[in-house]
């Protein structure tokens, strides 16, 4: 009561009440209206960056923490505050752990409009998100990468409070947001971290000002947690590469290991992994050569395997497609983030509540991407699903997010200089 | 969800979102949780005239409403916001009923250290305050008054609420509040009410202006749902008259009922019965003469005999009693209202949980009041309880509470000239 009184009123709380809000709520002392309760007060009243910190330590004390630093390797690993078509993790893992560094990546699943990591590696038939601290820990030590999901042992208060906050309207505040995440990323034992916020239509943050602060509080709390931290603010107004979806997505991540891979694909994925070798001690190191001979792939057809999954079978495909075509000459001026993330969404390729299942080989491709030109009948999108019920509900949340706009002037329109907006931190 | 971003947005509620979300909270559709961040954000947002006015009516439309209108009776009723002596209501009611006006009284019960009116009829011999709706119409109809406890089914959204409210640090919030009370006086059938807004240490509102800002709200509330209401400050610095508990009070206003009493109580139940008389279509009544001339105390045993009650059983007395005396000559200058509502509450009068009985004995009387000279060895206070084990920490309490000054100057300090400090509508 004192507590929710203090923040209610505008005090900073101190490191003993933190210390203990966290702790009751987790032992179920502090109910979950009185935690709703404080919640909102944060939300609407704030944390300062000591209290932030603390905020994040007393989650990442709530539970069991894992240490790697008797492995022999550096560590480092990657967070993306999610979009649609991000499969950046899928190839940056192994390409960075080809290196002889560790990665201990625990992801999420998808929520919403945008995917996860651990459903797209799920289409690999065979592989399995769930391994014990013990597995993981050998994944590591003999592969480098590791993408899991997290143990329910690990910042449970988190865990909770998250919950809490989807059903109270008290998602949308920085400091939660950032605690939220540093907690789990604290708490999995990686000794350095990169931050990819992404900023636009299709993240959760909408502008650059916002995407900023973000950054710089979770920039903040690994600092203050001895973790060395940087981030990047990344474009998210338009889908990344050209495929969303599960299946979909693995495709184009093997692609970019193979050599290959669609431009933005492959920039953000070599900055990422430049930020992570960086962090973990090798600044010389150069990734693109890594992607060019093969030995990221190795290191990625290991990591599968380590984990039950066959990297030579193939992915599944949707029995229903779909393609959107051009009704003219022009260039694609524009496609939205959003609208193609529900699209996908809609075609079954994520999930409406927690326990809903997801298509392997729902989603969408993308043959042309904003920039490039097209011709009248030629294909644009191609949405595949295995439910044809479901197309007509994806086909409305496209309407009105693309654009082809007649190249009168007889020139393209000014392609994306860069997917990469803003670097914070380091 | 909606209705929580928005409040929390600062954005109005519209009468369709305050009647959704007090309905689905009163059918267990919106979680404890959401409501509780709600709340938070009402308490920091705000609400306005308009819709604290539609969330009072939804929490009334939440249970079953009385409907007096064919008693063939004026019907009225007085409501405090509590504080440390105040036994008003015992005389305020039969008093009234003296003139034919029915008050249908729903009361409360103590918390913390300001007193319950059922509380303190309970001291009396068989009296009950239990009734069916049908009983209360029918000693409203026979005697005028009737003191009772309210239904589960009268305004149960607010009973919710409340309770939430009380665990969530959202309490003090003045549309809340002002929407609590006044749920269950429109509920409850009256078509005029006075509000007796107590200002001072005793009382919830510590300030005049937090007080008139309560008073104004509940006025508002009460002239928008069609209720004549209007509202009196009234003074809660120092306890109300010469005694604080349950048996003690009672004896109190029975002495005002026959005519005697102290000031302070006699005018503060004139003066409110002045303006329950006037907004019930008689403003030429004269409430004094009905102390004066024993008609006030035959409506008094009427209503106590209706109820089970014996009016001329004797009150219970306690076991073990404890004097203060005064250590010097002079004038008791001090006798702070929070001091001693604690002490009383720590003597049994009062209950620390809503389960928890109350002691009818346990109490404080005051022979002495601010303003009086006393002399070295006088008694200024007299402790009752049950438990004589309680008598150090009600001591504790009024340690530093109150203050006997030296008459140097010759002169008593300045007595209080009234009570009633300001008046609201009407």
């Amino acid at each position: 009561m004192d507590i929710i009184a203090a923040k209610r009123d505008h005090r900073r709380l101190t490191d003993t009440q933190i210390d203990w809000v966290i702790d009751a709520y987790t032992r179920g002392v502090v109910a979950e209206e009185q935690m709703a309760a404080l919640a909102m007060a944060v939300y609407l009243n704030g944390l300062d960056r000591a209290e932030t910190s603390r905020w994040t330590a007393a989650m990442v004390n709530s539970g069991t923490t894992l240490d790697f630093s008797d492995l022999g390797k550096a560590t480092t690993d990657k967070h993306s505050t999610g979009g649609v078509g991000d499969k950046i993790t899928l190839a940056l893992t192994p390409l960075v752990a080809s290196f002889g560094v560790a990665v201990p990546q625990l992801s999420g699943r998808g929520l919403g409009h945008t995917g996860g990591t651990l459903d797209k590696l799920e289409s690999i038939s065979g592989w399995s998100a769930q391994l014990t601290p013990a597995q993981m820990r050998a994944v590591l030590y003999r592969v480098g990468g590791v993408i899991c999901a997290a143990g329910a042992d690990l910042a449970p208060a988190d865990r909770r409070l998250y919950a809490l906050r989807d059903v109270t309207g008290t998602v949308e505040s920085v400091p939660l947001i950032a605690s939220s995440i540093m907690s789990k990323k604290i708490a999995e034992g990686t000794s350095s971290l990169v931050l990819d916020v992404k900023v636009g239509s299709g993240a959760f943050m909408k502008t650059r000002e916002d995407a900023r602060l973000l950054a710089e509080t979770m920039v903040a709390i690994g600092q203050d947690a001895g973790l060395r931290t940087t981030a990047l603010l990344t474009d998210m107004t338009r889908p990344l590469g050209r495929t969303i979806g599960n299946a979909l997505e693995v495709r184009e991540a093997v692609e970019v290991l193979a050599g290959g891979g669609p431009a933005d694909v492959v920039e953000l994925t070599v900055a990422l992994a430049r930020e992570m070798l960086t962090l973990a001690g090798l600044p010389d190191a150069d990734p693109a050569t890594a992607l060019a001979d093969g030995s990221a792939m190795d290191s990625w057809r290991a990591m599968i395997a380590a984990q039950g999954g066959d990297p030579d079978a193939a992915l599944p495909t949707a029995s229903c497609t779909h393609d959107v075509v051009a009704d003219r000459d022009g260039y694609l001026v524009r496609a939205d983030a959003l609208g193609f993330g529900v699209a996908s969404w809609r075609l079954g390729a994520g999930r409406a509540r927690k326990e809903d299942p997801v298509q392997a080989a729902a989603g969408i491709e993308l043959p042309v991407v904003v920039g490039e030109p097209v011709r009248a009948g030629q294909t644009l999108f191609t949405l595949h699903t295995d439910e044809p019920a479901r197309l007509d509900r994806a086909l409305a949340a496209l309407d009105g997010a693309w654009k082809v706009a007649p190249g009168d002037s007889g020139e393209p329109p000014a392609a994306r200089e860069s997917v990469i907006l803003e670097r914070i931190g380091g």
